[in-house]
């Protein structure tokens, strides 16, 4: 039985791209999640016309649209 | 007695449209889903003028409007 | 002793009408509803214009303002 | 003691107004409320310059600001 | 040990101001509250240009900002 | 061990600015919190061109940024 | 195992960034936070053409999109 928040388990140490409720798409390595979809990016930048770089991150589960680890 | 999520339950690995509430269509095939209706979908992308590829991708049940497996 | 959700538990296999919080009219026949609302549609189209078919769609109860069964 | 939902008691059958979150007045005649201030009005129409006529309508209490059966 | 709400313990039968999330101010006596902050007014009125009569009102505790008995 | 709500403990009766999400900012004497962060104010105004005296007034928690007693 | 607010932890008496959801950056130095991720920042500032000096801050938890320790 998967559940959706395999997604996240199986992407641990790896790129992924964040998408927040205020429109900003944040990329950065993977290092940890909860239940709650609060998410650790380590390497983290905010994508735009020209980036911003953030390092260590902790994003808030409830400014998430949605995590997506590419293929 | 059906439910809801029951949607969802037949829809497993069938394509799905994921309208968000920022105003995106979000297209892929539907792998998982839980009682918050976080979503997991494969080979997804934003639809629009020029679509975007997502591929695989964990949506927030509280980011969504509504989900559509179509006919 | 009447309830609000008897409003849905009349309308089962009626069309209904269901306004959303992003401002779109969602008609379609109410096959099934939880205690949270969420609404599962059949033979549902966006109302506007030009409508979009949506076909069978499941609506999050967490994005209805009103859901409206006509007289 | 007296309490606020003590305001809905009093109005059953009754016609109300609720101002919804969106902006809009829905007016008609209560027939049930819970203690999450869901609402089931009966010949309910929303005010506007031309009114829209809803009939029977189960308005979500999350959707609402507030709710006077005026005096 | 005084807590925030004994500001309403101690405004029974005065006029308040209750500001609402959307931008609303509607003054009236308060007869009743709850845990919730919901609030039930009498002889409400919304503040403006041409005040707006309410009468009796119940006003959802999570649509407003804040509310104040004046001095 | 500390706690961020010991930030409101040491300024009991001194004056704090409450950031509300409307884009208001409230000033005034802190009286009482609870762990919902619902705040009363004493002598309280909101800022801005003209100031809006409000006098004592009762905040709710889940309408604010933040909360800073300066120095 | 790690878990998401261990990125908390470690920046303990250390430099942080804060943004919010009505899109502010808070700079200043983390004291304290709990599991609602509500944040004690002293000698805060908000980032902007012109700093704006807040001192000791605390932040609800729930107006926060991200933090970062930086590197």
């Amino acid at each position: 039985m998967q559940r959706p928040l395999d997604v996240l388990g199986s992407s641990t140490d790896k790129k992924i791209i964040v998408r927040t409720k205020n429109g900003e798409n944040i990329v950065g390595t993977l290092r940890a999640f909860d239940s709650h979809i609060n998410i650790w990016l380590d390497d983290a930048e905010i994508q735009g016309e020209s980036s911003i770089k953030l390092g260590k991150v902790l994003i808030r589960g409830d400014s998430i649209v949605y995590i997506s680890p590419g293929q």
